[in-house]
């Protein structure tokens, strides 16, 4: 049997449609597009192009059904552009069809690069466990400790700011104890706020935190620019000493930031930021599943964290697709290396403990508003973050009243609450 | 004023939220992030990034709205990725929203490369007016009208068949009288049917029929490879004699796209396939409308032939977004030159007049199982197409009966009807 990957399906059905009829509708449209081999076509040839269909579920009493469809990986190119079109090119404009997952074969997996880092080359970027303490005394008591969650801060506003405006604000949110500081997805190379100067401004930053500290943090800056720029962009921003790329993926496209991730050359872990899913992920019956987006395809292409909205924040996003993209990002037996997940979007100190419960601690806690809007600004922001990840990983619930000497961390729960 | 690009977005509302503080959401969360300048912040910057509601219309009884926002182009590149990620990126993820369209200021569309060839160009290289007869006996009625639709056909299977098999078909479709033959868009460069073979063979075929019949029949070749190769794939093709490319544009990523098509050393004209677009589209509350996708940013990107389901066709296909990628496609007061609009999908002879009372003369009438249908034969089912579009060209309606002469396309209504 040649290697085959299996495309999932959900179909809604109307009176009327079979379902086993649309699983053959896609398992020949997509592939050999008839019954029969025409008169002309060598019928081992035909064979081996064929799609087929591996089974059809009917759901809801027949409204719909799930549908996999087994695809000859001798029909594409091994790359995501043709496995995509393969897949899902043609028939998703036929109707209310959503594609839920793909299987790759092995053989297929270890073409793509996956990330570079994962979970435990990030780690090691970081320092830890020898730098585990975050040199805050809180986090102290835990060094040694080698898997500790990290956390994340975003610019926040970015567009308006200038180079060492952000800098500064850089400086406060990183000597506060947390692991990452990115760029706004809306913040690209513009005159005002120039991404070498910016670049330049964070790792002064970040070299000032490390003096005084002995602390990595890492700045996750916006890689941006044509395609054919991006390769050396990216080589000059590694020169000066970049420790972080964020990419909007979906914006530039898998093919795009797969050859960035797959480059020898550059050595820079990559966050994949979600701009643009949910156009693509949010309808029930239309286009791809969130987690095979966000957490299958963005590790296979190569992403070392993945950005994404949490169920307990602001936006709509159902728990089960969050759960499946950490799952996808993390699960251990695929060749590829394994990918940090950043839940985001409404995040606050207080919904740490929650947030550990649920994920463990390979896990990116990423947070704009909960940081910024600390009563006493972003620095007490970055403390109170920092605090409420020391208390939690002590096993602290937050609801009956926290220990002394968590100052910051007390005004957060204040001014949010908890989880 | 600054130069400004307008979002138009439908919202969907459920009890208790407001349309106009959702607008005001929008243009400052996807700029500046904040309602007033935060106090490290310079006034005047912070009001050069400021995203402005234009207007908010609340539709069916205030379960949804219509809005637009003005995005500052101070904001993005001027490319789509920093474009869409600044209008739609992250509040894409934001519950119902959809992006239904974008409009450019003059200043920013000049950057654009636009259709390098778009509906006269394409002419020019068919040999219109000059060629206008298409040397078919029928069809020399109208030599010298220098505006006739074209028409394309698909190959009808293509995976599972040999380059020297789908260069025989080549030469039966083309001799048959039409003026392109592509590949279907899930053929990309496999070893069975190696797309430098192919090429060979299908430029072979149409050299035969300008020989005998003195007429230019196009061959829409597949683009595919990693984003590095893919420019010098398309310059080793047109140095072989490649006349048009097909592209399947959301696969690969709009900035891939449109490098390939502002490269000044690349004169071939692109044929833009819609695979993908069901699953950013389809969707009535989520994604992005086809009219921008298929319409507008096709354009934009440099397609000068885009295709797309017809709604009198097999795809679920309302008939408001055909016209509106069609006039999207074709209107006149840009700057950038005017792209061939293809309905496709289900396209049959009987159609023809329908579809040029619906389009007028420029359009590219695309058919696979049309064609290849034909009980025949795909030369026979050619013929019947040329002869379907001579005879709506004389203003003949087919339901009443054919002149005689037309033995193919009078098979062809026997057995697809009339539209």
């Amino acid at each position: 049997m040649p290697d085959r990957i299996i495309a999932t399906y959900r179909v809604a059905l109307t009176t009327g449609d079979s379902l086993e009829k649309k699983a053959q509708a896609i398992a020949l449209g997509q592939t050999v597009g008839a019954w029969t081999p025409v008169p002309s076509a060598n019928p081992a040839t035909w064979e081996r192009h064929r799609g087929e269909v591996v089974d059809a579920t009917s759901l809801d009493e027949g409204a719909a059904g799930v549908v996999r469809i087994a695809f000859p990986v001798a029909n594409c190119e091994g790359d995501l552009p043709t496995i995509l079109t393969m897949t899902f090119g043609k028939v998703s404009l036929d109707g209310r069809i959503k594609l839920v997952d793909l299987d790759l074969p092995t053989t297929l997996l270890t073409q793509f690069p996956g990330p570079k880092f994962g979970i435990e080359g990030l780690r090691e970027r970081l320092g830890q466990p020898a730098q585990s303490a975050l040199g805050l005394g809180h986090r102290g008591k835990l060094a040694g400790q080698p898997d500790q969650p990290l956390t994340m801060a975003i610019f926040k506003p970015c567009l308006g700011l200038t180079p060492p405006q952000l800098g500064e604000m850089f400086y406060q949110l990183g000597s506060g104890g947390l692991d990452l500081v990115k760029d706004d997805e809306i913040l690209p190379d513009v005159p005002d706020t120039p991404t070498l100067q910016r670049l330049e401004a964070c790792l002064k930053a970040a070299e000032r935190i490390k003096r005084e500290t002995h602390r990595t943090v890492l700045y996750a800056v916006n890689l941006t620019g044509r395609p054919q720029q991006l390769r050396q962009r990216a080589l000059t921003f590694q020169s000066l000493g970049a420790t972080c790329f964020l990419f909007n993926v979906l914006a530039y496209g898998w093919a795009v930031f797969q050859e960035l991730t797959a480059d020898p050359a550059i050595q820079v872990p990559f966050l994949a930021h979600p701009a643009l899913a949910g156009g693509l992920c949010g309808a029930p019956d239309y286009g791809m599943s969130y987690v095979l987006v966000l957490g299958k395809l963005m590790r296979l292409a190569g992403a070392d964290i993945v950005l994404y909205p949490a169920h307990y924040g602001t936006f709509p996003f159902p728990a089960e697709e969050e759960c499946g993209i950490r799952d996808a990002l993390r699960a251990p037996a695929t060749p590829l290396k394994r990918a940090w997940p950043g839940p985001s979007v409404g995040i606050h100190p207080g919904m740490v403990p929650q947030l550990l419960a649920d994920y463990g601690n390979d896990v990116v806690i990423n947070a704009g508003g909960g940081i910024h809007g600390h009563p006493d600004g972003p620095a007490a922001g970055a403390r109170a973050m920092v605090q409420a990840v020391e208390l939690a990983l002590r096993g602290q619930r937050f609801a009956a009243g926290l220990p002394t000497g968590f100052p910051e961390l007390e005004k957060a729960i204040a001014t949010w609450g908890v989880c």
